[in-house]
C-alpha cells in the first residue's frame, strides 16, 4: 500500500497553491497581513459539520464552496469585501486524497472568483465526522450591524427566499415530490447545495444600510432576531416575500410549503434596513450591482415581536420561525 | 426535564461576558476591529479534537486554556502580541451546561491574563467528538519567520524541553512509573495539561529574532523543519538541550526517555534564530521578560538535515523526530 503523504506534503500539494502572499507559501505557522488603510476589519467565522450542515456524500468541491460562501454572505451583509480566510479542516479516518484534491479545487475556484485567497489554517484528524471551520477577514468603511435597525427604516431582502429549504425538502423526499419541471427541480436542489452569496452588494450595504444580516436560519426567525436586538418591531406583509418561479410552483401544489420557505433557512440572502430617504438610492445601487432587492416593510418603534400578516391583513404564525442549532 | 437553553441564550450567558468591544456584545454575526496603526497583523489557527489533542475527561477549563495557549504560543514565536480571537466550538450530543460554564471560565481567565478578548465565533452541534478551533489575531512590528534562519545565526530555545511529553507518558502509564517525587510528578503532568506560552518574549522576538517558531510537534522535528524551510543546516549538541529537574530525574531512571523528551512535542517553547552579533542583547531582553533562553547551536550553510550529536560528538538518531498529524 502506498504510504499516505504527510501533513507538510498535503499542505504543499493542495493548499499552498491557494494561498495569497499573506499565507507566506504556507511554510510558516502564521499568516502576515498589512491591514488596508482607512478601513475597518470585519471578521466572520462559520463551522460546518458533515451530517449536520451538509450531506457527507455531497461533492467535496461543493462542501468547500459552501464553507467559503456562508462566510462571504456574512461579509456582504455587513458591507465588507473579502480579504482572505483561514481554514481548519478535521479529516475523519476514511479521508481520501482524491476527496482532498476535489475539496481544494472548490476552494481554489471560489477563492479566484471572489478574490479571496487562503491565508493559512490547520489540518487535523478526527475520529468523528468531517468538519470545516472558516474564519474570514473582510474590509469595510462602514459596517452594517444586526443592531442597526431604527424605527422608520425601510426593510429590504435580496433575491428570493425559500429555494434552499425547498431544495433540501425535495432532496430528502427524493423523486419529483411536487411534480415540478426538470429545470425547477434542479434549480431548488442547486440552491441548497451551493449558496449564492450577494457579494456584489457590499458597497451598497456599506453606503446605505444601517441594519444588515444574512438570512441563514430562516427569513422569519432572522428578521425577528434583527428587529429584537435592534429594539424595534415591524408588521410584515408576507405576500411581498420574494419567491422564485420554482418555489411558487411547489407552493401551488402544497400551500404548507410557504411556511417551509419562510422559515427554512440556508437562503444566504441579505436583510437590510435603510433610512427611508435613502431607500431609492439603495435600490439603484443594488440594481447596478446586479442584485434585486424587495422592500418588505418598515421598522417601527416598540419591543414586541414583529407581526407577520397576509395580503388581507390576517396574522400568520410560523412556529419557532428559525433553524435552531441546539 | 428542563428545556436546554437555545444558542442565543448560551452565547449571552457564557460567551458575551468574554467579548471585547470588537465582539459587539456577540449580538452581531461578525466582529469589527480597527487594526492597530503601524503594525502588521499576524494570524494563527489551531484546532483541537477530543481524544486526539486532549483527553475527553480533561477539565473543561483546562481544555479552553490549552486551546487559547497553543495560539498564544504561535503568536509569541512570531514576535506578535495578542489582540483577540474567534472561537468555533462543536459540541457533541452529551454536552452539559456545567461543562460549558467551566469552559467559558477557562477562556475568561486566560483572556484576562493574556489581554486577549473574544471577538466572536460559531457554536455548532456535532455527532462526533468535541472540537475547539481558535483563530487568533496578533500585532507585530516585525514578524519572526519559520523561513528566517540564515547561516551564522545563533540558535536558541526557551525554557525546558520534554516536560509535556514525559507528562503525557506518565499519565498514560499511571502510578509513579519512574519513582519521581510528588512535586516532580505533578510538574510533568501539569506541563502536559496546560501549556505555558512564552508570551512575554514577543517583543524580544520582534526586535532580534529573524527565525522563529514554537515547539509543538517535538524539538528535533520542529528544529529540523525550521532549518529545512530556511535552506540551512546545523549541528546540535544535544547535551545542551535544556531539561527540567523532573525530566532529568525521569531520564536518570530510564535513559530512553531522553528521546521522548527530544521528540515528543507539546512543549510550546520557542525556537529562535538571531544574528550572532545580536545574541547577547536577545539574551538580555529575554531575561528582562522573565524567559530563560539556551543557545543550542549555530545555523550553517547547506541543505543537509541537521546533525544531532552527544557531548562526545557521536551522532544521535531520533527516528521520525516529530509528532505527525497523519
Amino acid at each position: 500500500m502506498a504510504q499516505r503523504p504527510g501533513e507538510d506534503d498535503l499542505i504543499a500539494r493542495y493548499f499552498a497553491p491557494l494561498a495569497g502572499p499573506e499565507g507566506l507559501g504556507l511554510l510558516d505557522d502564521a499568516a502576515l497581513m498589512t491591514p488596508p488603510a482607512g478601513e475597518d476589519l470585519v471578521l466572520t467565522k462559520d463551522a460546518l459539520v458533515a451530517g449536520v450542515h451538509f450531506f457527507p456524500d455531497d461533492p467535496a468541491e461543493a462542501i468547500a464552496r459552501k464553507a467559503l460562501r456562508v462566510n462571504l454572505s456574512d461579509l456582504a451583509a455587513k458591507g465588507a469585501r473579502p480579504l482572505g480566510y483561514l481554514l481548519a479542516l478535521a479529516l475523519p479516518p476514511d479521508w481520501r486524497e482524491d476527496w482532498l484534491a476535489d475539496f481544494s479545487e472548490g476552494l481554489g475556484a471560489d477563492g479566484r472568483d471572489y478574490n479571496c485567497p487562503l491565508f493559512g489554517g490547520d489540518t487535523v484528524k478526527t475520529p468523528g465526522p468531517l468538519m470545516v471551520s472558516i474564519t474570514m477577514l473582510g474590509a469595510s468603511r462602514r459596517m452594517a450591524r444586526r443592531t442597526g435597525v431604527r424605527a422608520g427604516h425601510a426593510l429590504f431582502v435580496t433575491g428570493t427566499i425559500g429555494d434552499s429549504a425547498l431544495g433540501l425538502k425535495l432532496r430528502l423526499a427524493g423523486g419529483d415530490a411536487w411534480a415540478l419541471g426538470a429545470e425547477e427541480h434542479a434549480f431548488l436542489l442547486d440552491r441548497y447545495l451551493l449558496p449564492r452569496p450577494r457579494v456584489t452588494l457590499h458597497a451598497a450595504m456599506a453606503r446605505w444600510a444601517s441594519g444588515g444580516m444574512d438570512v441563514s436560519d430562516g427569513f422569519v426567525g432572522d428578521l425577528s432576531k434583527m428587529l429584537r436586538v435592534s429594539g424595534v418591531t415591524a408588521t410584515i406583509d408576507m405576500s411581498r416575500l420574494p419567491l422564485s418561479p420554482a418555489a411558487r410552483a411547489a407552493i401551488a401544489v402544497d400551500p404548507s410549503l410557504f411556511a417551509t420557505a419562510a422559515t427554512g433557512g440556508d437562503d444566504y440572502e441579505i436583510l437590510a434596513s435603510v433610512p427611508a430617504p435613502d431607500a431609492g438610492r439603495f435600490i439603484e445601487d443594488a440594481a447596478r450591482a446586479g442584485v434585486a432587492v424587495t422592500r418588505i416593510g418598515e421598522a417601527a418603534a416598540g419591543a414586541a415581536p414583529p407581526r407577520f400578516i397576509d395580503a388581507a391583513g390576517r396574522p400568520l404564525a410560523f412556529g419557532s420561525g428559525s433553524f435552531s442549532h441546539f
